[in-house]
């Protein structure tokens, strides 16, 4: 090799650096690439969980925002609002859930409070216990410590399968156990009250904490069955939000857990993001201050439902011949099972082009198994309710064209 | 051991949960412990970086706040606003930084920035590079990955050593150096032109990243020198913030990185709060849409300069003939070289029983040396102006009360 030759290749090219080990393997996945095509304008998409836009409460939050942003001091450095802990106390009593102020812990939303849990529950390699088909989210909050996945399959009416968890915790001991109890996303269940009590027995006989994520908690459609926290105070750690019941653009989550959690998670926090947004954090406080959080949560719920509703009836006719889909007692979501040869991932880019998406049930399963293949989550929460039937009645067409003539 | 006693010896303690192995030695700081001592109701503090009160822009803001909540598509889920990327675009040139829209990256914060960069760059029991006194939330942003600290001393007129980085650099390879080239939090320097230029050479061309901390870039007080970024895009990967020249409520910080760095970023930034406060991008995207960005920078710059010309002078009048201090042409802070035989640590609280506080130097020494320990921090920004003399008066004696008499 020449000098010349040397100089040339070792020119400088834009240098790239050099990522953590968990972060080298990163690439966008099969999801994202659908809610890229799922989120085309135009598009009537089943595909996102976007609370409805006109269930806002826009005038209330208006309101508390003139009322903090008047107040020079609400724009200093600040403590987490002890004034909102203690209102978010109150408001977990209307769940069900006795707790203490010292015990409920500020997050920018209920994704923080999962990814900090992780941080602080989990080693690098460790192991983690969930079901099959779950968030996505779930296992971004995991990855940067790489950890093993253990995995249970879902019942479609009563939710998680305790007897596999329980197969699992016989042998394996993961750093914590994920479930989303009410309005399960993406499988739209929520689990039957005698799965609820065997799961905090069996978690806290093996030692596993459980993470509750209860997002959807306040939007019940029947009668709402206890959180997990309700049956076991001390082994599950409660994760709550304000962005479905109020509004996501605030970023104001919580999380309930033991007071020996607190500490650690003062210090994870401040490392992190110093504290949550303090702004949002007092609109929110100022909202509640008004008092009508139980009526709004009954207005948005009843709004919630009667998409459901609709939902439900067009699922019924135009797919109850072919195929199998949850009853949400919660939530935003609903599970769609089609018949074995449906691809549904493969069609979304066909179904796109024609102005209808989903989210494909492959997508949320963890393990690479074929679970989910012929399935599609839909999305009720933000989909315009007189248009329910007939783009339903499209998307079959769409979705099993060979069968148009059938009874 | 009889079944009895087996049986009392099994039954069940307050269960506490397993923590990550960083986690378990987690224990409040000394600082965390001063920093309480030094915010005791009523006490005259020169301890934390606060900004001053009267110096947020309150009305504008209150402006900006009711433009974003008069509008119900603000609350909605959001990506990440372009429209305050490309504002702060053109921020960027303000200090003298050419980059695109493409290479902003929005931050909960610039802790959040420092946090994520850790995450990003850096494996477990892997190497970092800073200064030996140093912001402790750097600490704090890797401390999960528990680091070897590299460090390298500082010279409180022209900044870090660069000499002592280079005989580092030529045996060991951090993940990254971290510094706070502008108002150097807690020394108060502002690195010299001259070793700007050597330290993005020689990082450069051993191939470690810096990472630059620029919150005090807004506000400095003689002639601006170039940020590091400016002085290569590459390598340099910059913090800001609008905590200290908007207001730190609204957590709204960003980053400006290679444009390889931002999808992992992304993926990153989901997994840990979904996105920043969506709420308060869009409340300071209004407020620079109203164009008085420059004229606030120089109102509260002037503000700033006028606390530290009092400082400054009344520190030359009651510590002249004992300390030595830096005079910061950015920033909050000043840092006082007390004599050997004062203990600032140990003398902080009968300081604090008089109503005055520091912190102590000692608090930001991250290798445990004796560094610091006769040294505190003066933070100016939010003292009251005309109590300066009076209370460093004091403060002399209380630090060094045999040399009462001095001429």
């Amino acid at each position: 090799m020449t000098a010349q030759t040397l100089r040339l290749s070792t020119e400088p090219a834009a240098p790239r650096p050099q990522l953590a080990r968990w972060a080298r393997q990163l690439r966008p996945s099969a999801l994202q690439e659908q809610v890229v095509l799922a989120t085309r304008p135009g598009i009537l998409a089943f595909s996102l969980g976007l609370p409805a836009q006109e269930l806002f409460p826009r005038d209330a939050l208006d309101r508390a925002s003139a009322r903090v942003f008047a107040n020079r001091d609400s724009l200093q450095y600040r403590l987490p609002l002890g004034a909102l802990k203690e209102q978010i106390v109150g408001l977990m009593k209307l769940r069900g859930v006795e707790c203490t102020s010292e015990q409920v812990f500020l997050t920018a939303g209920s994704q923080q409070g999962m990814s900090m849990l992780a941080l602080l529950l989990l080693n690098e390699g460790g192991k983690v216990l969930s079901e099959r088909s779950i968030y996505p989210g779930f296992a971004q909050a995991v990855m940067a410590m790489r950890p093993r996945h253990l995995t249970v399959p879902t019942d479609l009416d009563t939710g998680v399968d305790v007897e596999a968890v329980e197969r699992i915790l016989a042998t394996e001991r993961p750093a914590f156990m994920y479930l989303i109890p009410d309005g399960h996303n993406p499988l739209g269940v929520s689990i039957s009250l005698e799965k609820r009590q065997r799961l905090v027995e069996v978690a806290a006989r093996y030692g596993v904490p459980l993470i509750e994520d209860d997002v959807y908690g306040f939007l019940q459609y029947g009668d709402p069955l206890p959180p997990l926290r309700a049956l076991d105070p001390e082994n599950v750690f409660y994760l709550g939000s304000f962005s479905k019941v109020l509004a996501p653009a605030l970023r104001v989550g919580w999380m309930v857990v033991p007071t020996a959690l607190t500490e650690p998670l003062s210090v994870l926090k401040e490392a992190l993001d110093i504290n949550t947004t303090t702004a949002t954090q007092r609109i929110v406080s100022a909202f509640l201050e008004e008092g009508g959080f139980q009526e709004h949560v009954r207005t948005i719920a009843a709004g919630y439902r009667k998409r459901r509703d609709a939902m439900l009836s067009a699922l019924e006719q135009h797919f109850g011949d072919v195929a199998r889909f949850t009853r949400p007692r919660a939530g935003f979501f609903t599970y769609v099972q089609l018949p074995d040869l449906v691809d549904t991932a493969r069609l979304l880019p066909r179904v796109a082009d024609a102005g209808i998406a989903y989210l494909p049930g492959s997508g949320f399963c963890l393990d690479g198994s074929r679970e989910g293949r012929s399935a599609m989550r839909l999305s009720f929460s933000n989909f315009p309710l007189e248009r329910f039937d007939d783009v339903l009645g499209s998307l079959r067409g769409l979705l099993m064209p060979r069968d148009e003539g059938r009874p």
